[in-house]
C-alpha cells in the first residue's frame, strides 16, 4: 500500500525566523515526522503551498484539487492549515475514487508538546483503512468535512 | 464512540529513575499523550500491568484476557511492549466481539523523537475504524497478530 | 546565595496563540526552566514586562532600570528581547554595586531545541561568579554591553 | 577563548538500545547541545570514555587526569557520570594551572526534560570566568569537590 502526501503549508509547518521576529511557514514538517516515527509504508511526501490557510485563493484550492485529481495514488494524505481545512475538504469531495485525508494541527511541529505528530499517525492510518472519500482527522477523530466545524475558542475540531 | 486504553507497561512506559541508574517501567504514558494532543474522543485509561513484556507470565497475558473479555467497551487500545506483543494479540483472537488494537513503541513517550505518540494516535484512529478483531498497529501499518514478526535489527514490525 | 531574575518578554518567552496565527509574549518561561533543571540556588523570579523588545519605549527602559536598581538581591539575572538587549544593558551600567546579567534567546523556550534553556544556564551561572558590573550573556558566551552586536544574519551576538 | 570538553559517559550520554530493552552509553551529546546552541566559543570535544561512572576503575580515572593534564587547553569542561563525578574530581586537584569544570547530568541529554542542556551551559559559562581549580557545576551552582555530596534521593548535589 502506497500513501501521497500534499503539504499545502497552514500552522503544521510554522517555524520561527528570529530575523522577522515571528513564525512562517517553512520546509514541509511531515516528512521528518514519518521518518522519526519509522514509518515502513511506501509513501512520497509533495508540497503543493507553502501559505497560512487564511490567505488561500480560489486559485489554490484549484491547485489542490487538480494536483489530488491527477495523482496516480488511491491514498492520500493533505497536510494544512486548520483554520480553512473544511473549506478545502469540501471542494475535493467532488472526487470519489480516492480516499482523502486531511489534518493539519494547532501548534506547529516544531513546538514541544504540538499535536502535529499525534495528528499525522492518525491521518496516515486512517488513509490506509477508510474507504474512498474525504475526511479530515483532528483531535483524534474522522469528521465528513460537511459536518465539522473549528471550535476556535476551544482549540479543537467539532461535529456538527 | 467511547475508547478503552489498557496499559501494560513495555517501553513506551518506561522512565528513567538516576537512582538506579536505568530505565523502568513508570506510570502510564498514554494519558498525558492524548491530553496534549487534545483528543475529544470520549476514553478511559486503565493500568493492569507495568512489566517488560519479556517478562509476561501467562498468568499476565489471562489478565490482559479477561479484563478486555469483561469490559464493557467495544473498541479497545491496549499499549503494550513490542517483544511479546504478538503473542498477547494472538492470545486474544478468541474474541470476536470488539475491536482491539494493540501498540507500543520502541523508545519510552518521555524520550527526544519517541514513536510513542505517533503510534497511540494510529491506534487511537484504527480502533475507531476496524471491524471487530484483532489488530497490531506499529511503524504506521496495521498487522494481522499472525502474520507479523518484530524485526529487532531494523526496529520494526514485518508482515510474513 | 540568591539571585533575582526579572523577565520582560521578548522571543524567549514568546508562545503560539492559535486563534491569532501568531506568537505572542506569554507568561515567563524562566521559572520553569530552572525548575525542570531542579536548580538549588535561592532565586526569584519576576515578570517587569511582556513585550517585544523591538517595542520598548524609554519608559520600559526606566521601569526596568528602577526595579533593578531597588532590587535588594545583589545579583540579577534579566531576560529580555534580543533585538535591544544592548541598549537596555548600556543604560544599566549606572549601577555599579550588582552583578547584572542580561540574556534571552533566539527561539521561543517553548521551541525544539531553542537556545533558551542552555543561555537561562550560562546567565544564571555567569550571575554567581562575576563581580559586579552589567554583562550580557549569549551564544554561550560574555559580553561587555558597550562592545557587542547583535549579528542578525548569523543569529548570534558578537564582540565588537 | 578556547575551551575543551572530555567527554566520559554517565547518564548524560545513555542513550536508549530497544534491542536490549534498556539504556547505555552511547555517544557524546555535548557536541549536539553546543551546536544547538549556536554556541559561538573555539571549543573542541573529545570522547574519553562510555561508561557508566559507577564502573570507573583507577586506571579509567588516572586516564582522565593524564588527558587533562596533557591537554593544551587552560580551560577544560568533563561531562561525567553524577554517582563518582566528586571522586574524579578531588582526584584532579593536584593540577593547580587550569581551570576544570565538572558536569553531568541526572536524566540523559536524549530524555524530555533533560538537565542536561542547562548544565553544560553552566559549565561552558564556569569554564571561562572561574580562576584555575576544580569545580563540580550541577543543580544551577558551583561546588568545591571537597565539599559536595550527591543527595540521591532528592536528585541533587549539596555543599558540605
Amino acid at each position: 500500500m502506497k500513501i501521497k502526501i500534499f503539504t499545502t503549508g497552514g500552522t503544521i509547518d510554522k517555524i520561527y525566523f528570529d530575523q522577522k521576529s515571528t513564525y512562517q511557514v517553512g520546509d514541509p514538517q511531515a516528512k521528518g515526522v514519518l521518518e522519526r516515527a519509522n514509518v515502513v509504508l511506501e509513501y512520497e511526501v509533495e508540497s503543493l503551498l507553502k501559505k497560512d490557510s487564511l490567505d488561500f485563493t480560489a486559485e489554490d484550492r484549484e491547485l489542490i484539487n487538480s494536483r489530488v485529481e491527477a495523482s496516480s495514488f488511491d491514498r492520500v494524505v493533505i497536510t494544512h492549515g486548520t483554520d480553512t481545512m473544511a473549506a478545502t475538504a469540501k471542494a475535493l469531495t467532488n472526487q470519489t475514487d480516492k480516499t482523502i485525508v486531511m489534518t493539519g494541527s494547532m501548534y506547529p511541529a516544531q513546538y514541544r508538546d504540538s499535536d502535529a505528530v499525534f495528528n499525522i499517525g492518525c491521518a496516515v492510518t486512517a488513509a490506509q483503512i477508510l474507504p474512498p472519500g474525504v475526511y479530515i482527522v483532528m483531535n483524534g477523530r474522522i469528521f465528513d468535512p460537511h459536518h465539522v466545524v473549528k471550535n476556535v475558542a476551544m482549540n479543537r475540531f467539532e461535529q456538527v
